[in-house]
């Protein structure tokens, strides 16, 4: 039998008990017992390892979290096209899956994680990258430097547990200077409407107990050899990515110059409600993805699908968001 | 210090070394040690988890390949234009780096495993399904079908291993019959070119020990209850793929209706040199891609990148494979 398409979905979409029968050639499968194996019923601790020179990237799923999709979400857009982009591109239109994803980079001399996640202090479907890392093999305690592209709760928190330990104890943290004089100034926190005094706690809870110790770097600071701090302000007033160079070999994490790519690549005039200074962040977002298609360089976000990393190119009055080969 | 496109890499491109001793901001990095963790140097097992309807569906990545390209991988495309499709998807153009991802089903009643990858009869960079399997708690006796969806080795060597064990020993196989019927025919084989002969043998090396066990089934058979057996000829006499279906939700299994669908699904004109009645998997190819663009109905490919499951998306006169948000 041959099935044509609309063959395939009349039988395939019928309950198979009408059609079990018919196989004659298949036997001892009337009466079917338990799968030798249960359902898992979880995902499993994700990691992506990949090289840059003689540096080893390690991607790691801090997991996702569907938020609503409202009017305001996208500040100059109708909802429907942001709806309509999204089916585009197979995803659910009702809500907005948000994925989340930091980078360990060994550069053979230190180890380096880029944002931390939420750890335990995000929802049941966060908090997944020391998992990850565990499973690659490596323990929080190995980390040498935490370096933060800047401090939504998202990428920051994961750095001190819920209980009030550091997660990565034997580490530096490094953070942008232009990020630490905003959410540290008082006065700024003082003066901040009652939706943000939340944000500016979230940073002093997990950075000022130990904040004399805390590293802040400027843009264009090398701030561990082959990794090099770049301005990328408006989606936060000190928000930064990170150029990676190991010899020849060189990408950029890029951390939240997009929300997701999905939208935000492809629409990079849209005004996501996060970013501070919305004009600066589509200003900052045009500059890099314009300068990844053009020179063809390995992006790493925070918000794509794990493992998050690949390619900008040109389409339309936009760019897309090409993952990399998995290898 | 704000860099532009053009200061970045004339800044980062340049060695580390002049560069580490300028940020006023950063201590203790003036004699990196070795970082704690080493390089690891080698990948994860991988496997990806997730569900259709009530089953449990997990890819595992055997491995890739580097093949050459040459002017006759594509039978009726200049190599150029090839090379082309491969830089405008940030791939390498002097070879195809070919991935192989299996698929294991959990329907709650039997663990069914679609493919197998090469197990140990390929190269170093394969037969990694096995170890995925494990990392994602499954022992290969847990298995109680082994279903093929064509006879290439790159699918069917990895049900026996060199030394001739059967990997998955509590597995029943099931084969479609029009590929056993091919295959199996010593006619066929004895008359065959000398480049198949090797194929034949392979063929004849895995299911001729065991060829009473093996379960023939036709297309339009449901194989396993919500497994059904779909005609995609062309690639080889056989070639089958598997419409997945539990409560409402569905997906197909599509094996190789593309090589890999970077060139194959954005022309799905283009004959590779494996297909083996090139017009019959042209015609395959477009009316399952057709099929899956109007009712964005989720696939998985054997030879995309892993995870190797996602939509199609009309694009131009072919279509774009949009891999699955991850999950």
């Amino acid at each position: 039998m041959i099935l044509t398409r609309r063959r395939f979905f009349s039988t395939t979409l019928t309950t198979g008990s009408t059609l079990v029968a018919a196989p004659a050639l298949i036997r001892g499968l009337s009466s079917p017992a338990e799968a030798k194996a249960p359902i898992v019923g979880k995902a499993a601790p994700s990691f992506y390892r990949f090289k840059v020179g003689e540096f080893e990237v390690t991607a790691l799923h801090d997991g996702e979290f569907a938020r609503p999709l409202d009017a305001g979400f996208v500040r100059n857009a109708p909802l429907a096209d942001v709806q309509k982009t999204l089916a585009d591109n197979f995803l659910p239109t009702d809500k907005l899956m948000l994925t989340f994803t930091a980078l360990l980079v060994n550069t053979g001399s230190k180890l380096v994680l880029i944002d931390t996640g939420f750890n335990d202090n995000g929802g049941p479907t966060n908090g997944r990258v020391v998992a990850g890392m565990k499973a690659a093999g490596v323990d929080p305690s190995m980390v040498d430097v935490v370096l933060f592209s800047h401090f939504h709760g998202d990428h920051l928190q994961g750095a001190r547990s819920k209980a009030g330990q550091l997660v990565y104890p034997n580490a530096e943290i490094m953070v942008p200077a232009p990020e630490w004089d905003f959410w540290m100034d008082e006065a700024k926190m003082a003066a901040a409407p009652d939706g943000m005094k939340g944000a500016f706690a979230g940073v002093h809870r997990v950075l000022k107990p130990n904040a004399a110790d805390v590293k802040r770097f400027k843009w264009g600071d090398e701030v561990v050899t082959g990794i090099t701090a770049v301005e990328a302000a408006g989606h936060t007033p000190g928000h930064t990515a990170f150029a990676i160079v190991s010899g020849n070999a060189k990408m950029m994490y890029v951390a939240d110059i997009t929300n997701t790519p999905v939208l935000f690549a492809t629409n990079p005039e849209w005004k996501v409600m996060f970013d501070m200074d919305p004009d600066r962040a589509v200003a900052t977002r045009k500059r890099i993805l314009d300068m990844a298609a053009t020179d063809k360089l390995q992006l790493s976000f925070y918000h794509a699908s794990f493992p998050a990393t690949g390619f900008i190119a040109r389409a339309g009055a936009g760019y897309r968001f090409v993952p990399a080969q998995w290898s």
